[in-house]
């Protein structure tokens, strides 16, 4: 089945927001089966809104809308789809009584105009919405399927897990894709590695995409539904890990900072961060793991050199002598995080994030990035491009990278003991 | 005129990426007096990319086109356009050197397939890439104008900018908006103190678009190109800043975080952070803005009771009693990093983010913010519904504002001095 993604709101007209929701769709809709062709945008708008679901059942077999299923009278989804399949909207009691419950949970009074929200189309199957007001519905009708979502992706996308069951029920094919997340090797060398398996395959096939410092290989099976996807899968996916080795670090799409988290918490590994030009953005995203509290202990953000010296023990000579950033620096607030904290692993980073800072000697990109556990220290130099925002982003990642490589290499060491 | 922007490109049907380039565009023809009324996406299809063109030059003044300009044999977007419009592909020779130029200036081996990017439609204008390979161009035939970019948005926004100058020299009437961000007021409490004027207005236009905690005003007016737009907008806003007070943070367009290190950096006040369940993502955004090294002392991320404790001499006592998670430990700890760090303001936040750690008195999403200066400490309670991110996000905006409101509140005090 062929889909056509339709998203209904002026503020994407505008510009005031990206059409994210469509990416998240598009990418999950082959999962069973779907495959999106077509994208399109229109304004709350009703004759354009007519004109633009008109054409996406004429190419399409089944629709996506998003949005324009708000209380305002400007929300035109509902009306224009049961419009134009000939159906009326009819109160539905118990999207009404879900509605009061929300404004009930959050505390809020509820207006006359979300009673519009429950009234949907005759004969259509209802998508609970559980964070907002919104309910989604799924109409069927002469070949073809019409599915409206609300716009805000945090309701949109727990509703869609409905959606997916929905198709999982009828489809006979799928694709399924494995996402190999890679840090540390360069595009270009990737694509030397694996180009004969790039160029060979056409079962599963493998599509590498680079963002920021780290690459992603998408190897995707299609299989039809008694066929076991991993069976077609996992001979490439070996085969890709064996080539590139250490630096793929999850086959499960998993993020470089859940990586790091688990390890951390698997192998009951204390942590202590010491950030300078990276301001807490390491502390950040470790702590917006669940259950991290078992092994973070705390974070410091030096910004200043006095915070580098009464938190983590830098002595001012080495300030002086060297600098703030410096392999010594790095290494000292490394060492004294970790003391001070108590922790089994102590992590610095130093560096000069820019616009202003940097100097021939020391240029802008310039970080140091140490890690110390009880018995060593070691500490990296990086050059990294880019403004100020790479240049942080990039020092997160190789610090991620970092524990990461640390953990992975105690284990195998542990493992061979 | 009306425009339609058409991208091209099977990554973005696959889920790949967001379509970016379409916010980014959509958000700046307005500029020069050209509204989008659609966005479409297709894939790398030619007989799916003819029929995309053909309706939007049916409906749409100005085409713009995203992505396709690539070497490779995929890449169709300048070769189906010059078909329908009868045209040749030509080499040109400006475009060739300049690509040449580029691989050179990189260090890399240009290929064959890269001559393909050289040959431009016949008569169209050519727009230069500083950043890539591929040129850009513009199409003028049969009143229509068809715009063709290259995809990657990094090449994409400075050739972008020859659009604009473009149309500018074309048109004579334009809308402009100003955003007006908004913090602590509810979207529906707001639109009750601004719906006159919001279904009184027609020029300018006034539209509410709530994320996550705030609310942002777009005021749009729409001027010919001798008019004034401040002119038009200025009432409007005056009246909606009259009742709406300091909520309205930024006319600006600015975010709250940019608005508070400016408040610091201007008023040189320093500043240090103690967070606990933001984890560093105050001091993360903070951070984030070039200059704010000259107020921004040290953040700690204090996840455990030892660190709140050492670094920022919480009693155990109070830990014990109110636990981690209360008033009395909030204030001790904005008072005790303020007081390490030196700083005039200490800010603290400590609070319940989830999944796990909630109970019937203290349940997930509560959390306490607490400011202190040398004289006073103030201690506000919240309690955010929402999962993780949310309660995290949440507590940094409201962390912020409370910055924010506590600075502006002394300069009015200051100024009645």
């Amino acid at each position: 089945m062929n889909a056509e993604i339709l998203a209904v709101g002026t503020e994407l007209l505008m510009g005031q927001i990206a059409n994210t929701n469509a990416q998240y769709i598009s990418g999950r809709l082959p999962e069973v089966g779907v495959y999106v062709y077509y994208h399109s945008v229109v304004g709350d708008n009703p004759e354009r809104l007519k004109e633009a679901l008109k054409l996406a059942l004429s190419r399409s077999d089944v629709v996506v809308m998003t949005g324009g299923l708000g209380p305002t009278k400007d929300d035109l989804t509902k009306e224009t789809v049961a419009e134009s399949f000939n159906r009326k909207l009819v109160l539905d009691n118990e999207s009404l009584e879900s509605i009061k419950g929300y404004f009930k949970k959050v505390g809020r009074t509820m207006v006359d105009s979300n009673i519009k929200q429950a009234y949907m189309p005759e004969g259509c199957i209802i998508l609970k919405n559980e964070r907002g007001t919104a309910p989604g519905c799924i109409i069927e009708d002469n070949g073809k399927t019409v599915i409206m979502l609300p716009g805000p992706p945090s309701e949109m996308k727990p509703m869609f897990d409905d959606v997916l069951n929905y198709f999982a029920q009828k489809s006979s094919h799928r694709l399924v894709s494995k996402f190999l997340r890679i840090f540390g090797v360069g595009e270009s060398l990737l694509e030397e590695k694996i180009m004969d398996l790039i160029e060979n395959q056409t079962n599963p096939t493998i599509a590498p995409y680079a963002k920021e410092g780290e690459v992603t290989l998408r190897v995707t099976a299609n299989c039809s539904n008694n066929e076991d996807p991993e069976a077609i899968l996992a001979p490439t996916i070996n085969e890709i890990k064996r080539r590139i080795g250490e630096s793929v670090y999850s086959t499960e799409d998993k993020n470089l900072e859940d990586v790091v988290g688990e390890l951390l918490i698997e192998n009951n590994l204390t942590i202590s961060l010491a950030e300078s030009c990276t301001g807490g953005l390491i502390s950040a995203v470790l702590t917006d793991i669940p259950g991290i509290s078992a092994v973070f202990n705390r974070g410091i953000v030096c910004y200043s050199n006095e915070a580098k010296v009464a938190n983590c023990n830098v002595n001012n000579d080495t300030l002086l002598k060297y600098g703030a950033v410096s392999r010594g620096t790095a290494i000292e607030m490394a060492k004294g995080i970790r003391i001070n904290a108590g922790t089994d692993i102590g992590l610095s980073v130093t560096g000069i994030a820019g616009p202003g800072g940097g100097a021939e000697s020391k240029p802008v990109g310039l970080v140091y990035i140490a890690l110390a556990d009880k018995d060593n220290v070691w500490c990296e130099e990086f050059v990294f491009a880019g403004n100020r925002r790479r240049v942080r982003n990039n020092s997160v990642l190789n610090a991620l990278d970092m524990i990461r490589r640390y953990i992975m290499k105690r284990i195998s060491i542990n493992n061979c003991i």
